[in-house]
């Protein structure tokens, strides 16, 4: 029998119970469980979110392994008492609606939609977008959302360029790396999509000196992290027109306070974190596969390095 | 020496005129291209468009083909006096732009985007949409561009079906065929896509009875013909939400009129008839290749099938 206790906010329980038992019938695992254990060392695994309730990991000495519900670690890295193998969640559904949103804004950018779906009166303005093969998108991070966006993005003909922190290879993705990298890649780029990790690194990573590297008239989706904008340099940038329109989803603080400029900023769209969402059915497969291999000894999937915060 | 009579609007020479000469001598071939010649009977071949100034072209006896620059041919199947074969232009622009339409209005549909787009206040709405995999595409026609858009809707994710006149078979589309066929696929189909041809069989196509077996809710984007839709049946579909929008980028009239109920209904996005557009590099390789599999005694690539109407 493993114990599986189960430690994310109420609500998710609802919506990961039945699906994880379904998961670990299927992995052939004997498990038990449970949003509570009397004694935290029978604890073999920890089921955790970042905005779940245990915040001393110090106590579950025999946990073989904590496994998150969520692609981003950031706010657990600090925690010292969270000592065991981390994994972060990569499931098939988040890369596909990660995907779906960010093909979807490139197009509503690249075909200039907004003009259109927010017309009022009668007038007639024919203007012919160019070729997605002559519209230069730039991804900065190609972990797996932001490789798996480069490929669809690619495959719907766009331009397509990519950054990481190491070099990266992907099929038909012009593929950069390091400071030069960065500066090749965005003075290139028309539409901007920010799929970085949170690291001390990557806080900030657009500024007021990186957005001036992109041409004038840029456009930028970030369904990544709100920290990874300084949100003073984009409103002046927005504000001057130097960057044309922003498309949020992450943001410092959210929901994104009501009194927080860019609900007043005509060129920004703000939608509410939901870029793409970790589905209990598909997440909880990963979870029952990396039970199933922790048990059987071998390496877990998704394993985070501490060392580079992800 | 071949005679060709570019015979279009005078605004498409200037557009045409160099393209042209460069495809021609990239395909090896000595042409005379001219908007005039004193003897019809000298014309070896005609590029044509629909609304271009020959209505009479019985003077031209010895013209081996007439090469349509559009796709669209159903105003010039009832002219008695093009009896010479006739091509359309299926260019690949002409299919990379009207696959960027399709899939761009598909997944602004699926993801709900006007509603952020167009929001005003300041309210934080989490709700998070399905994958495309759980939504339905259904695309009537399954040419050149219904294929080229079928397959892209595929590769996004979306659940996608396809009817046909004739029965074809699509990798991943689900696809239909008659009568019956169409009822199936209206019946699953949450965003409808219209690129059939205008026939006879296909003028309002989309009516009460075909509107009426499509869920409550749907959507329609229509970037195929505008004679496809019974307009009026549209309108009362729209005004009671039995359709909750439509795209529509092709219409009877065109430029739309002011006075068009269409341009004051709420639920209605109007594009200028931009979804795709002809390019002239493009295109101007596809003549340049039926004139040499012309004189090659080659058969002529995409040639129309008088019977069928395209």
């Amino acid at each position: 029998m493993i114990n599986v206790l189960f430690s994310a906010a109420p609500a998710r329980w609802d919506q990961y119970n039945a699906a994880l038992r379904t998961a670990f019938k299927n992995a052939s695992l004997d498990v038990n469980l449970s949003r509570e254990f009397e004694d935290p060392k029978d604890v073999d695994y920890l089921v955790i979110a970042p905005n779940g309730p245990i915040t001393d990991f110090s106590p579950f000495t025999n946990a073989k392994a904590a496994l998150n519900l969520w692609a981003g670690v950031e706010s657990l890295m600090p925690n010292p008492t969270l000592t065991m193998p981390l994994a972060r969640m990569v499931d098939s559904g988040l890369s596909e609606g990660m995907r779906e949103y960010v093909c979807g804004h490139a197009l509503r950018y690249h075909l200039e939609m907004d003009n259109f779906i927010c017309a009022k009166g009668t007038e007639w303005r024919y203007q012919v977008p160019p070729l997605a093969r002559h519209r230069t998108v730039g991804i900065l991070g190609l972990g797996e959302l932001g490789s798996a966006c480069a490929q669809a993005l690619t495959g719907l003909g766009f331009n397509t360029l990519g950054w990481s922190r190491t070099p990266k290879e992907i099929a038909n993705v012009k593929c950069y790396s390091g400071t030069e990298g960065l500066a090749e890649l965005l003075s290139q780029t028309e539409i901007l999509v920010l799929l970085l990790p949170l690291t001390a690194q990557t806080e900030n990573v657009i500024n007021a000196e990186t957005l001036a590297m992109l041409p004038k008239g840029a456009r930028i989706i970030n369904p990544g992290r709100g920290a990874l904008i300084d949100d003073d340099a984009l409103l002046a940038a927005l504000n001057t027109g130097h960057i044309a329109h922003a498309t949020l989803d992450v943001f410092r603080v959210e929901p994104l306070p009501s009194d927080h400029p860019y609900w007043h900023c005509d060129n920004v769209t703000i939608t509410p974190h939901n870029a793409s969402e970790t589905r209990a059915d598909t997440s909880s497969e990963i979870i029952a596969d990396n039970i199933r291999r922790s048990e059987a000894g071998e390496p877990l999937r998704f394993l985070v390095d501490r060392s580079a915060g992800y």
